[in-house]
């Protein structure tokens, strides 16, 4: 079985951040590797490979970065065995410096049932939505790397627009089941991405929770968008996987119908078949088992990444290197793949039973929330790790 | 006439970026002005001044930043006059490094006309407007200094849900008459800033014109808010006023009603008595005549910058030194005050003649739009500059 490569950010102790690659399950430190020369035909200075981020390592370019990838590929571990750090010894960090996050809403099947619970089955897509990929402007200072946890949110909090709001804890903290994109390549001011050369601008991918606070979000989000229900807390994966990497999985993306507009029509529309799934450890169970809460899958968009950055940029808005754009929650057709406990319980309404006996609308303190992602392909695979993290009572 | 002091980023040709500050009307270069030991007892390091941002001035702390504000206030520029550079020959450069961008919408008046011409006026106030100050996250990335222009976004437009969208320019193309707080102390993750505290977290403010697209907004913003039509462009001032230096100009906000919830409860609520005012430069006019089309004042605020603070952080949201909060539009009760051009021609209805002749419902390529900001107290004023920028026409 041969692995796709990953890129990340570790350090052991106090030592300074590095640039780590997961080759064939082994974590391997890029500095001492390219202290051996092995990058030495590609002119990289050091200083890219002792660093706090990927960025610089991403500013080199897709020449660079693949030649690297590819020199990666058919490395002999056994030779490099000091480059090899051990997993337990390994703190990972946060990978890219992220100057904007911007969140899509990009899931057909996501949207749908969200418009199903909040307003009705004929009227559950808004008009706009099949015409442009809807998304908003999120915080990135509050995204953090799989392993850091938080505390759950207060805010006000309103379920009537006839009430005085109240002001409390949230009581409907939610997942969304995500995938981050790392854009890989400055967008100057001004210029508008081509759809088709759109992924030339994509670095590679990271597995993404955006924690929502449901509540607090049906009572700030007019007219302007949700704030504080999201931006209390991400949760983003310590791997990212270039995009190269993923070429075996790309697969047909749906026809869309309305046409879209010319910008947004693409030339060969793909998505990528990567799996995703989303497991809860319940606070009360201390043999720390994971219960598989959904199951779905990257090519659940309607609108590929390639739109996203075509719509993002056709107003000239520009884009720099380690920019996050997240997909918005992925729900696939059937309940089992619901990228939200939202959708997973219908608005509260259908408790999902645990093994432990326990029932989950929303989610309690000290659970704990995994995220896995994971594409297999022949004798091929590519593995994203996770994203974990668990719910600290309020402060 | 005793002037307030400003900070800003400047260079002269190809020389390295360095902090300035504004002394009576002068610029002054603080990592000259530190070499003369002006400084000393502070233990700055120098690269705080020869520096592409003030973010690491700023995160000294107001301990070593208000002792240097009352040096430079006392300071004999005669003395000095070495460190004084020409404003022929100087180039003035984005303040910050903005982690994150916020944006408010805390004038009342501005969301009561927006909701009397897109709602009805019995029913301009959505019902959480005077319970919490209502904003959304906006695009870092693209806020520019003073002097840089645009061109004219171009989108998907459509003026009613029942017809297909098409592509064009933006033909509704408006200003924003805002102010930016420019944050100056970092909160961390988790924890709550006390309304009572909170003006601690302020470094200063700066002119800001939040460019927007109307008629791409309206087909775009719902459910999640305003995107396309905001991120193209967005301008701010070169020059930072700190908050200390606005002291004489500090007046009582309005009394809220309904009471807040105590997390937004002030025990001394102010706002900043500053004018402000937006020209424009007809693109037909040769003599470069600047018009007046407003004058508003930042004490127009219902919601102050210590309760957009407390809003900001009460669920746990992280703050960073040179993070932006804009105000929202800033309008005063007369219609000579309102901050945009959308309530100026009242959503287009009433084109505003211009001296040459001309009129204008939004802006026409080859615009100049011109904000200023100041504030007299006595024998002491501030000045906040301008922030200049020119329409360019659509690539």
């Amino acid at each position: 079985m041969k692995q796709g490569i990953a890129f990340g950010i570790y350090s052991i102790k106090d030592n300074p951040k590095r640039l780590a690659a997961k080759i064939q399950g082994q974590i391997v430190d890029l500095f001492l590797l390219a202290g051996k020369n092995v990058f030495e035909d590609l002119k990289i200075d050091q200083s890219v490979f002792e660093n706090d981020f990927l960025n610089d390592f991403i500013s080199l370019g897709k020449d660079k970065t693949n030649a690297v990838i590819q020199i990666l590929k058919n490395i002999n571990l056994e030779e490099f065995s000091s480059c090899v750090v051990s997993n337990e010894e390994v703190s990972l960090h946060l990978p890219v410096r992220i100057g904007d996050y911007t969140d899509f809403y990009s899931s057909e099947q996501h949207a749908y049932n969200v418009g199903v619970m909040f307003r009705d089955p004929n009227n559950a897509l808004l008009t706009n939505w099949k015409h442009l990929p809807v998304a908003y402007h999120g915080r990135s200072s509050s995204i953090f790397v799989s392993g850091q946890n938080f505390h759950r949110p207060k805010g006000q909090v309103n379920s009537s627009d006839t009430t005085l709001p109240g002001f409390s804890e949230s009581k409907r903290l939610d997942i969304e089941l995500e995938m981050a994109t790392i854009i890989g390549k400055n967008n100057e001011i001004g210029n508008a991405v081509d759809v088709n050369q759109a992924e030339e601008y994509v670095f590679g991918f990271s597995l993404f929770n955006d924690w929502s606070a449901r509540d607090i979000q049906r009572w700030e989000y007019v007219p302007l968008g949700p704030f504080l229900a999201k931006n209390f807390f991400s949760s983003i994966g310590a791997w990212v996987v270039p995009i190269e990497e993923l070429a075996p999985f790309r697969v047909d993306a749906e026809v869309q119908n309305p046409e879209v507009l010319p910008y947004l029509q693409e030339k060969n529309r793909k998505n990528f078949d990567i799996t995703l799934e989303v497991y809860l450890i319940p606070n009360a169970d201390k043999t720390q088992t994971e219960v598989l809460l959904c199951r779905s899958n990257f090519k659940n968009m309607y609108w590929t990444v390639a739109q996203q950055i075509a719509h993002h940029t056709v107003n000239g808005c520009n884009l720099n290197v380690g920019d996050v754009m997240g997909s918005g929650t992925i729900s696939g057709k059937t309940p089992d793949s619901y990228g939200s406990l939202l959708e997973l319980s219908w608005g509260g309404k259908n408790p999902i039973t645990l093994p432990d006996g326990s029932t989950r609308t929303f989610l309690e303190d000290g659970d704990t929330i995994v995220i896995k992602g994971y594409a297999l392909n022949g004798d091929y695979s590519v593995d994203f790790g996770e994203v974990r993290t668990t719910i600290l009572p309020s402060k």
